[in-house]
Order: structure tokens, then C-alpha cells, then sequence
């Protein structure tokens, strides 16, 4: 059968690693998963005990752009964490942050059109646009710059500038100077500016500002994904200037006809207190974690290591060990048994540089395989 | 913000049909929904059962084509309906059909290219493919040909043929060879088939033919939300060539990371014989409406209507009554209190003369519905 060019999107390496994970498992040996992007958590559980009671309704098609007590629910999110007051018609529920992208991405650029991207940055941005016949620019962001991009590396003639703070594979957050220079820069060239921002909640000194802190002229994805713990449910969201509510309706009524009903309504209660809690607890885990990893990695010799503000990653220049991370995780995987992320999916130039390592599992998975790396280390 | 011009797709009319009934039962009258395209009844008990059972467990992401419990038992479907021996392997779980036309466009299409779609046809194939910048090209089919397509209809140069059987909103099926007429001419002229069989398992005499039991050569599209009565928990799948499996699992990875975990595991278990009893006991419900229609709406005046081979619909041509079915729609909602659906959302031609009733609600719902509506074209 015929197949399309922009349907060619590149493979995710990591899928390598995860096969070569799970045949060892298979095989009998035990292996720490710092390559995982997800929280091993279940979803809150008044989020599973509403959804419980609900069962016995049908749950049928919801509205296109979600449950109104959900949007409004989101929208007074933004009033608790930023001190933003937000109209909840802005808010679109997605089936997923992945399907916000789609929906944004349609709603925002033409075939042709070139957005530019942060590399490192995360894989299917570049795949998703490419899927839909946009091109993406890749912004080659700097160390000093704390991996994000800086408005003088936003290129000519681009439409769109995606943003990601904190980002990931980097974990590194924009400060708000940082994002209204970046905010200020799209206006001027008249780019539409994407924050992805569903690490928010999780960060570990500074609290992550809200493009919507600075603006209203931005589209801010978001989801229930990582804070909320809820990534198999696949209930993200969209915030969108007023005058493109309309376009989204349409659009999303088209392309998904709603996100999934049940997972909206465990959504829902994930927004109360009581699950905010549980989120919490879960933040104290991931910020024991990261308090592990920043004191044993650098000393092991993972030394030249992102600002980790946020998200629950560390992303490592390991370009004076490698100048194959591929390689490098393949060895650490079957001599270590711990399956860390080559850097190549996230940033295509200097990728085979670094490692990500991600520290979401328990504290008590990351000390054992803090410990694997340090003796993989010391004997390499 | 600048908007791109392939996100100006069309409104849906029948939109404004919902709103207005919406409207009129908060002011306390009391209406019957001809309009809807799902079924009232919730998900079987059985996939309720085993989704609650799993509440418990962490549902995070599944891989991309879906938990491979699911694609084995999406294949069993297939030797069980049809007799086709279908490698799970072909089987890709989407986030509801939605998903699986994103996908496949994706996969199939580049930027300019032009897919023929039938009208009258669900008017989301249309704006999906603009949304994708793809070109969909109408196919007028004929009320003597069922207002299904025949090779004639397909037009010069397109590289895609968007076919439903049973269609929605004639409801209408395809034959055996009117199928097979269709699969030679598209693979004659280098074009790929689509064959959308959402309402498979809901006919009223023939079976309908699935285009798997002609050809290899065809993306399959169906989903758990009529037949199974699982709308809103979004789980569709495609069926795809052997060769086209790995661009699938690419682009599935990027574009929705996977379908909703929660929505799978509930699809997983309508498949048992306890679910399929409970799916036979609803299509026994939309038989007895289905007679009820076909003895009532003719005798009323509604009597130019596709054979309703299977689906939930009738779709009546009402052009001697009127020459503006949206106007006909809103008249049938404020003085019959139904609410019915104008073409103009299926067919941009003939739209205008066409309605759809849709008896997918209790029979009890339908012949009070029948009632009113005897009542208003009696006093027309």
C-alpha cells in the first residue's frame, strides 16, 4: 500500500532500550528503569473512587471541549498555583497533552509552515509537526542558557516557537524574565508562541511561572499526566487566547470528538485537595530522589549535568565518556542493570553526548540504582 | 494569535440542533433525541466489572498499538465475524475511531493530496483531511446504488477512497461485489482504500461484509463505540497491511503516546461472550425501532428513504417538503419537541433536502418520537 513521506517519522532510540529491558527482565535479572517519563503511582485515589461511582452511567460522548465542571475546575488550578484569572471557556480538554499538540498544531500552522524547537528538547514535537507537514527548526540551546532557548536563538522567519518549561530531557526551567524575553521576541516576529508546561507541579525551589502569568497571547498545553499521575489516561489541556475558542471547537469535535469520558471524570476529582495531596507526597518522593541524584551522580563522574529545576530528570553531558550514548546505555543496561535514555531522541546534533537519566520510580529503586552506576563507574 | 487556514474548518449544524433542544429542556419541555449518533445504553457490565477490578493497579501508558491482550482479541473479532484469520500484529489500538483517521491519513497522504469521500458521508472524514491539508474530493452517490459509491463515482487522480458500510447517516451497506468493484478500481488506479466499519455488527439481515475478507490491501477502521455502546471511552482500532505496521507504531508513539489505558481494559473485556450477549440484547432494541420507523415514517410522509441496511439511522430525502433541512429541524424541535438532524452536515449538495433520524434510544423514546412526529406532519 501507498504510504506518505511526512508519515516517515524517526524511531524513538529509546524504544531500544526498553527492549533490550524487558528481554532481560524476561530472562530473570532485575533492572532499575530510570528511562521511564512516567510516575510509577497510581492516579490519586479520589480520582479512582469517583470514577468508581460513575461506572454505572453511561458514559457517553462528553462535549467537545470537555466536561464544563472540569474546565472550570482547570481554570481555578490557575487561580491556586499562578494567581491567574482565567475565563474557563478558554480551557479545551485534550485526550492527552499529545492530542493538544495535534489540535494546536492544526489550529496554528499551514503545510509548509516552520516552527522552531529547543534541542534538546522532547522527540515527538519535531515527529508531530513533521506528521502534519510543518517543518521544525531545531534551536540548538546552550548549557549556559540552562538548555532553554534565548530569544537571539529563535530563528528567522519561523511561525511558531515551542517552548517547554521545565523541559524535558533537561528538567530546566525559564525564570519569568527568561520567558517574557522569550514572549516579547514571538510577538515581535509574530510567531505564535506553544508553552508546554506539564512538569508543572514539579519543581523543587523555584515555583514554574505560567505563560499565561505574562500573557494571554499564547496557547499553554498542560495535562494530568505527570503531577497528577495519571498518564495512561490521557486527559490533557489546552489554554487558548479567546478569540481561538471557536477554531478548537470545531477542530476538536472533528479530530476526537471528546477526550475519554471516565477518564475526565477521574480528572475531575483529581482536583481536589485530597488528591493535591497525594500529588504532593509524591513531589516529596521525586525531591528525595533528586536529592540522591545530585549527590551521587556528579561524584561517580556524571558531573557536567543540566540545572535539574524540575520534572523528575537529570540530563548528563556525557560527551568526554562517549561519543555513542546509545552504546553507552546498552552497556550500562546489561553490565549495570539499569536502563538509562540515551540522549540521541531529544536533541539530533549533540545526542549521542548524554544521557537522561530519569528518577520518577521509588526511592528506593534509585538509591539501588545510584548504586549500580557508582560500581559501573568505578569500573569502567 | 494568527490561525492557520486549514483550522477554519466547518461548523456542524446539527450543533445548533443540540443546542437548541439543550435549550428548550432547561426551559422544562420535553424532547426526543432523533439527533444523537450513539446509544443510550452504558458499556457492558463486564467491561465495567473488569475496569473496576483494575482501579487498583498503576494504569500508565501502554505501548503504542495498544496492550496486546486487546489487539489479540480485536483479531479473534475477525475469524469469529468473518472468518478471516487475522494476524494480531495488524491490529493498531487508537484513541477512538477519531484516532485511527488521524493516523491513517497521516500514514497515507502527504500535503495536496486528494481522498474522494462520499456524499452523504460523516462529515469529519471532510474536515479531518483539511485539517491535514489533505483535499477531499465528494463523491454524489446515487440513491439507486444505495447512495454508496461505484467505481464510476471515484474521480481521476485522487490518491485516496474514503469508503462506510453501513454508511452513516444512509445507513446503507455495500455488498459483497459492490465491495469488490470498489477494491479493484482504487488498487487499478494506485489509490489507497479506507474502509470505515464503525457500525459493524449493527444490520438487520445481511451481514455486513468487512473489506478484509477481499483484500489485504486496505486500512481497516472500526472501534468499540456502537456495537460494544462504548462511545465516550474512545477506543477504535485500525487494521493495516503488514508492511505499514512499523510507520503505525512510529506514528502512534509521537501522535497519541497510546489510547487511554483505563478505556482499553474495559474494551478488553466487551470482548467476552457475557459482553456480546449484552451488545445482541441492545441491537434487538434497535431492530424493533428500526421496524417501527420503516412502518411509521413512510406512512407519515417520510417515505424516500435509503434502505436502511444497518447503523441506527434513516435517512429520508425531504426535498419535496422543503429546500432548507435545518430550517425543517428547528420547525420539527419547536413544535414536535423531537430533535432530528438536517443533511447539510453530510451532504454540501444535497444536504439541504435531506434529514436524519436516528433511533438509537429506547424503543419506548422512539414510538413516542414516532408519535409527535405523525402528529406534526399531519397538522403540516
Amino acid at each position: 500500500m501507498r504510504q506518505s513521506r511526512r508519515g516517515q517519522v524517526d524511531p524513538f532510540i529509546v524504544m531500544d532500550v526498553m527492549e533490550a529491558a524487558r528481554r532481560a527482565e524476561a530472562s530473570g535479572r532485575h533492572i532499575i528503569h530510570m528511562e521511564v517519563g512516567q510516575p510509577s503511582t497510581p492516579a490519586p485515589a479520589a480520582a479512582l473512587k469517583a470514577l468508581g461511582q460513575e461506572l454505572a452511567e453511561p458514559l457517553g460522548y462528553t462535549v467537545a471541549l470537555g466536561l464544563p465542571a472540569l474546565r472550570e475546575g482547570i481554570a481555578g488550578l490557575y487561580r491556586r498555583w499562578y494567581g491567574v484569572d482565567l475565563d474557563p471557556a478558554r480551557v479545551v480538554v485534550t485526550p492527552g497533552s499529545s492530542g493538544a499538540f495535534l489540535l494546536a498544531f492544526a489550529a496554528l500552522f499551514d503545510a509548509g509552515d516552520r516552527v522552531a524547537v529547543g534541542e534538546p528538547g522532547y522527540p515527538s514535537y519535531r515527529q508531530i509537526l513533521r506528521a502534519m507537514s510543518v517543518e521544525p527548526v531545531g534551536m540548538q540551546t546552550r548549557a549556559e542558557n540552562r538548555y532553554q532557548p534565548v530569544p537571539a536563538d529563535i530563528p528567522e522567519g519561523v511561525q511558531g516557537v515551542m517552548i517547554a518549561s521545565p523541559g524535558n530531557p533537561s528538567g530546566t526551567m525559564l525564570d519569568r524574565q527568561a520567558l517574557a524575553a522569550l514572549v516579547e521576541r514571538t510577538q515581535e516576529i509574530g510567531a505564535a508562541l506553544i508553552s508546554d508546561e506539564i512538569y508543572h507541579g514539579l519543581d523543587y525551589g523555584q515555583r514554574a511561572v505560567s505563560a499565561l502569568e505574562l500573557t494571554d497571547d499564547v496557547v499553554v498545553i498542560n495535562s494530568f499526566s505527570k503531577y497528577f499521575s495519571m498518564t495512561g489516561w490521557r486527559v490533557g489541556w489546552l489554554v487558548v487566547p479567546p478569540d481561538m475558542v471557536r477554531t478548537m471547537d470545531r477542530l476538536a469535535a472533528n479530530m476526537f470528538i471528546c477526550a475519554p469520558h471516565a477518564s475526565q471524570v477521574a480528572a475531575l476529582a483529581a482536583l481536589t485537595p485530597e488528591s493535591e495531596a497525594e500529588a504532593q507526597a509524591n513531589l516529596a518522593v521525586y525531591a528525595e530522589n533528586r536529592r540522591m541524584m545530585l549527590e551521587r551522580l556528579p561524584a561517580m563522574g556524571f558531573d557536567r549535568i543540566a540545572p535539574p529545576d524540575g520534572a523528575f530528570y537529570v540530563y548528563a553531558d556525557v560527551s568526554a565518556l562517549t561519543h555513542d550514548s546509545a552504546a553507552l546505555a546498552a552497556d550500562i543496561l546489561d553490565r549495570a542493570g539499569v536502563a538509562v535514555t540515551p540522549g540521541v531522541d531529544f536533541d539530533p546534533v549533540r545526542g549521542a553526548g548524554t544521557l537522561r537519566f530519569s528518577y520518577a520510580r521509588s526511592s528506593g529503586d534509585i538509591a539501588e540504582g545510584l548504586d549500580r552506576l557508582a560500581r559501573y563507574m568505578a569500573g569502567r
